[in-house]
Formats: C-alpha cells, structure tokens, sequence
C-alpha cells in the first residue's frame, strides 16, 4: 500500500470520527442502557401508510421512481413540502426550494459552498457536532458563542464582542449556523426576541444565517415561535436565511430525504455543487414520500410523535427529580420539544472520563458534552435522548446514571476523585 | 440580498453546471429524440421483483429499515454484495467495502479525500464529466492523457511524457481516474495488456488508481477482461485500486445506491468523510436491495439487460452504416458494452455548434463531446446514448443526426460552413 497519510488533503487531515456514532457501535451491546443514540422511536413510525404509499409508487410511478431524477428534487414531492410549508404559514415558491439526500447533506453542503480554509462559521457553545464535523472537513472554524443562563438565545453581548474581535483581527465569518428549536445537544429553544436580535445582526454583518430546523415539528408543549427564516420573509425579506428541514424526525430517518428553503440565487448555486455531490437525491424515496404526503396523514403522524415524545419526556424528568443527586449544582433542561435533554453536572466532573465508568460499572451510556464544542470544550455536561427508550428503560437507566453521579461526587468530596478535577475545570 | 459572489467559496467558484443535465432539460419536449441522456431503458427494470422485495422490507424488516444506518452500508446488503462480487472472482472482505449515495458521491469523496487545490488527477482525454466536476469542485487540476488510436486504453507514452513533465514542473498528481469497461462518453474498452501497464505505471509513481466500473457487467458482446482492482488483487495485492460500482446500470438509478471496494485504510477513511457528508445512505434503498438481491434475480436481470443493449447497440450501428455520410472522416466506436456510442466528425466541425441546428432544424439531440474534457477540448466528437430509445426512434433520430451533419459538410465543402472553422481545428 502507498503510504496514504502522505496522500491525504488538508481536508481529510482536518476531518474527524463522529464520537457519537463510534459510540453508538461500543453501547450495541444488549445489556447496555443506551441515551446516547438520537434515534426516533421505532414506535411512532407508520409502517402501514408508508407501505401503502409505496406500493402507489410501483402502481402508478415505478418508471419514473427506479429512472434518475433531476438535481432539484421530484416536481411531486416538492409540490407537497410547498403545501406542508404553506400550513405553517411559509411560503415558498418551487425556485426556493432543493431536496437533500438528508439534513447532513445540506449541511455539507453549504460550507462547501461558502468557506474558504480558515474562514468562520459563527455558532452555539454547544452545537450540533454533524454540523462541525461538515465545516471541519472544509477547514472551516467556528467561532463560538455562549448562550445566556436563561437559555433563550446566544449571549448577545458575547456575540457582538466575539465578533468584533473576531473581524479586527481579519477572520471572514461567513454565516451563522443556529438550531432555534430544540437544539441538540441542549434542547433550548430561542426566544422571538432573540430570533429577530440574530436577524438583526446578520443583517448587519451582512451574514447569511443557516438555521437548521430538524425539531421544529417536534414541538410537545408550549407554542411555536415563527421561524428565523420566517421572520425574515415576514418583515424586510432580505433572503439572508438558509433553513434546513429533514423527514427524519416527523416520519423516518430511512427516508433520508430533507429539503432547504432560502433565496432562489442561493438554490442556484447549491443545485450546481449537488450535481456533482450525488446528482439527485433517492428517486424512489422522493415519490414514495410525495404519495405518502397526498394521504395527508403527516399532519395526525406528527400529532402522534409528539404525544409520545411528551410522555417520554416528561417520564424522564419526573425519573431525573426522583434518583438525580439533589444539588444547586446538578441540573437539566426541560425542554419543550425535540429528542434530548442537556444534564450540567458539577464542575469537577468530566463527563468524558463519567462516561467510561457509566459504561463499565453501570452499563449506561449519554454522550460526552464536549463534543459539541469546536473547541476549549466545556467537560461538565452531557446530552441524553429520551425518545427512544421505553419507560422501563428510562426509569433504570435514569437510577443507574444517578449512581454513577452520585458516586463521582462523593469521590470528590471524600478527596479520591483528585486526578480529574483539572479536566472539570 | 447579501452580494452572493463576494461570499462563495473558491471551491464554487470553481464549480460547472453539467451541461448534460442543463441539456436534459432542454431535450424534455416529446417532439425531440434525444440521444443525449444515458438513462436505462426503463422497460428493463423489474418493477414486480423489486415491489416484492420491498414488501419484504416491510414485512420483516420496517423498524430497521426506517431508521438511521451505519455509515459504512447496511449488513445485510454489504453480505449480498460481497456475494455478487466473489461470484465474478472478485474476493472482499467487510471492511473492503463501503455503501455510497451512487457513485457519484463516490466520485466526490475520492477528491474530497485526496485532492488539495492543484493537485492533479490523471484522466483520459475524453472522460466522464461528472467525474471533472466533482474534481474541479475542489479545485483539483487534471492531466488529461490520450487514447490509442485503436481506442484499447492510454497512450502509454503519452501517459510517462506527460506524468515526467508533470512532476518536473512540480506538479503533485495523486490519482488515475479510469473507466476501463465501455467507458462514458466513447464506450472504449481497455484491453488487458493496457490495464496491466497502467497497473504497472501506479505501483512505479506511488499513485491510486481510480477505477470507474458502473457498466463492467453491461458487457453484451466478447469475454469479460479483469478488472484493475482484480489483476492487483489476484498479482502483487497493493492494495492501490479504488472500484466504484453501482445499481444504476444493472438494476435501476433510482435505488441511488452503489459501493466502493478498496484497501481497508482507504475505506476507513472514506467512512470518516461520509459520516460528514450525509450520515449514511438511504437505509430503506438498501434494505430493499438486500432483499432483491437476496432472490439471485440480478444475474437473470443483467442477461436481459444485455440482450436488450445488444440489440439497441446493434441497430444504432446498422442505422448509421445505412444513413451516415460514407466518409473516412466520418466514424463512430462499436462498443461491446455500456450504454454509449461516440462519433467523430471532420475536424472542421464543432458538434457545440452542430448541437443547436440539430435541435432547432432537425429535433434531435446528442451530447457535443467537449463537454468531456478538462481543458483544450476536441470539439468534432459527440456522445449518443443507445439504451433508453425505443428502435422507431433510433431510425428516426439517427436519420435526423445524419441529415444535420450531411448538410454541415456540404455546406463547408461550398464554402459557407467557414465561420465554423476555427472551433474544429
């Protein structure tokens, strides 16, 4: 073999292992009690319909579905995501909109698109790790802002610093990436008046903004907040907004099918750097979810998802409340929607080395919050789903990563748990 | 809006629309024949089979097959595949192989993986254009390398004179990129002493070689010669051979899936990218194709596939023998597989040219053969694609094809042709 570490680009060099899916490998293991994974309860989806849906597509379409399709996505399937858009008060026109091959796409996408090695990309401290994962594999940096205690939005003072800093000392930030509703890893939603302060801002900057919206349909409780991307349209319509949607979490991540809405120039351009990526996305899989969408059933399915994700969630806070250690210091969000809950333990603990023991001594697993940094990680934190475990499951796990906490806070306390304070720091 | 160009990467910048898939849709209006696609006949595709196998799918498998996946391709599919493969004396193991998005986003990773700005690829002058864009999407530069005149491969001295040249500038080329069985556009097909030398040539100059096998078993007339990836595998075992292949040609382009089989620290690598790029490939797709595959219908499928081909190629080559201007400057390839014929014209005509009277007077359409060079295209060459028309419309469309360019070379040859000139020299 060559020696192919003197073949790689700089982009490989600079590309990393996802931690969270090498660790979904290692907690595969039956006897582990896993909410590490963000997977969709298998539960919720709607076998039958889809099943129907696609026996359509061999009825009426199979030419047409197992043929290429164009770069754009099928003329059926856009047509509905039109009208699933309209529903929710976003109006979009054909030329405003491309089909991915899944969120994940779309975020490679776009910095393709936009970043030259060393330029930035403005986002949370934590964001989604895909999303640095894509921009890491351009070269691309992130400069990171904090959110405020309140968890309603970024720290705009951080940011309007951070990024004066950041331009007196000649860095290009291109765009800023945002997951208003129900982030992941945290699970916070942004305030409207955040969302409009970051519009603002962007306006400002003159700064496109990628809000990426896997969870906006996931809402479980409380009432939904108009979209950056809407607030844009609905005001000063600059077209500045880049909004990513996917199917994976209202139906099916196996769909592998999202779409992105923004300014037709913008569209443009990414059709361009789609053709060469995989020239279009699933054929089949676009007119199966066309006919699926026809039934009109998405809108009850969603209905469904979120009823069982409240439940789910709600169980899991209550099993929190019940076993967690009682301490100012140990605490989690309780968020209104999506798949995941955001634990902040006290500041000695380092979730990385939590994580080993959690595995070995108690057979739970989370992931570690630190990899949802860029960089100068915080360590104390981790994020867990509640979405696809059962309530059995939940309870036992949620006592099992109690003991685990409990344990490394009495380690602390009792001087054993020294070797790992710095790391908690 | 924000000034779009002032933000794009150089990447973009650097990025072509396809002018086939731009073409295509120009040619979308029935009253057109089009030879300019390379879309299978969709009468081959076993819309029955694969409606069973996806009612398999469903009943056994839904849970599994709506959900996330594995980056490296689904178990089930990689076992079936690692089945297809062995029985064509190809012998890989798990870890040699990984499922892409088609492999076009395989022609994306290698040089995403591969390629900085600038360095080269090795390619054949002319080559697939969706192989060059992708190239070109990061800036990499291709050495284009002719054929023999007996269309068997590289010319082999042209390949070291050009490679020394190449290196003595301080030009970096990291790959061979080869599509050795009916390549796209001229459906040559390289003889085994010619695979062997460029085999030859990589192991001596420290390069991979990309081999671009999509249509290696639409091989319809002669005996099947190894592949690249074979002759390494069954000789000095190097491990230098990256293998894409793909559903598209022997079952359907909509199912979007295909695989690469390479060394197993370049699949590992490539898995890494992936994870990046969109996660892992639609799940439902390769559950679906596991079970089809599962039947052994694929090699009953890819008999009639190549009858079909067969008699398609051999009745496009009569057509033109019957209606083609008889000169020795006129002439086409015969190829023994694939989906393509490519036709080389005097030298005083450019087929860009040719392509819109041949539109607009004549309503027949061909890909002009420049489109398939990196740089300092020949212009006198054109692509047409013998599988997805029908034998009425073969007749028709290369009577029109024949007419357009008959009546181009009379008009040079009275003189009025001259404006043209310049462009087919």
């Amino acid at each position: 073999m060559i020696n192919l570490e003197t073949m790689l680009s700089d982009n490989a060099k600079n590309m990393k292992k996802s931690a969270i899916r090498e660790l979904l490998k290692l907690v595969a293991r039956p006897d582990i009690i896993s909410f590490a994974g963000g997977l969709p309860a298998p539960d919720t989806f709607p076998v039958d319909d889809l099943r129907a849906a696609a026996n359509v597509v061999f009825d009426k379409h199979a030419a047409k579905a197992l043929q290429y399709g164009t770069t754009e996505g099928d003329t059926d399937l856009k047509a509905e995501v039109i009208k699933f858009e309209a529903r929710q008060g976003v109006s979009i026109k054909d030329d405003n909109l491309l089909i991915v091959s899944g969120s994940q796409q779309a975020l490679d996408m776009i910095p393709k698109l936009f970043l030259n090695p060393g330029d930035y990309v403005i986002a949370g401290r934590p964001t989604y790790l895909g999303a640095l994962n894509a921009i890491q594999s351009y070269q691309g940096k992130v400069l990171g802002i904090p959110f405020t205690a309140e968890l309603d939005g970024f720290d705009m003072n951080a940011l309007e610093q951070s990024y004066a800093q950041l331009v007196k000392g000649g860095g290009k930030a291109k765009y800023i990436y945002v997951i208003p509703d129900f982030q992941n890893p945290a699970g916070l939603c942004w305030s409207l008046e955040k969302r409009k302060a970051l519009l603002q801002f962007a306006y400002k900057n003159g700064l496109f903004i990628l809000e990426d919206s896997p969870y906006r349909e996931i809402r479980f409780l409380g009432e939904p907040i108009p979209s950056i991307y809407q607030l844009d349209q609905q005001g000063e319509n600059r077209g500045v907004v880049i909004n990513l949607k996917t199917f994976s979490k209202i139906l099916a991540p196996g769909t592998r099918t999202g779409w992105i809405m923004a300014h037709a120039d913008v569209i443009n351009k990414l059709v361009v750097a789609k053709q060469a990526m995989d020239l279009c996305t699933n054929v089949f899989a676009q007119k199966w979810l066309a006919e699926y969408l026809k039934t009109g059933k998405i809108y009850d399915q969603i209905k469904k998802t979120c009823a069982n994700y409240r439940e789910k969630r709600n169980f899991m806070v209550e099993m929190l409340d019940k076993y967690m250690p009682k301490r100012a210091d140990v605490r989690w969000t309780k968020p209104e929607g999506g798949l995941f809950l955001w634990i902040i333990l006290p500041s000695f603990i380092s979730t990385d080395d939590l994580l080993i023991k959690a595995i070995e001594q108690e057979k739970v697993a989370f992931v570690a919050g630190s990899g949802f940094y860029f960089d100068d990680p915080e360590r104390n934190a981790m994020r867990i789903n509640f979405s696809y475990s059962g309530k059995d499951q939940i309870e036992e796990g949620i006592k099992r990563l109690a003991r685990v906490i409990a344990k490394e806070i009495q380690e602390h306390e009792s001087g054993k748990g020294g070797q790992n304070q710095p790391l908690g720091v």
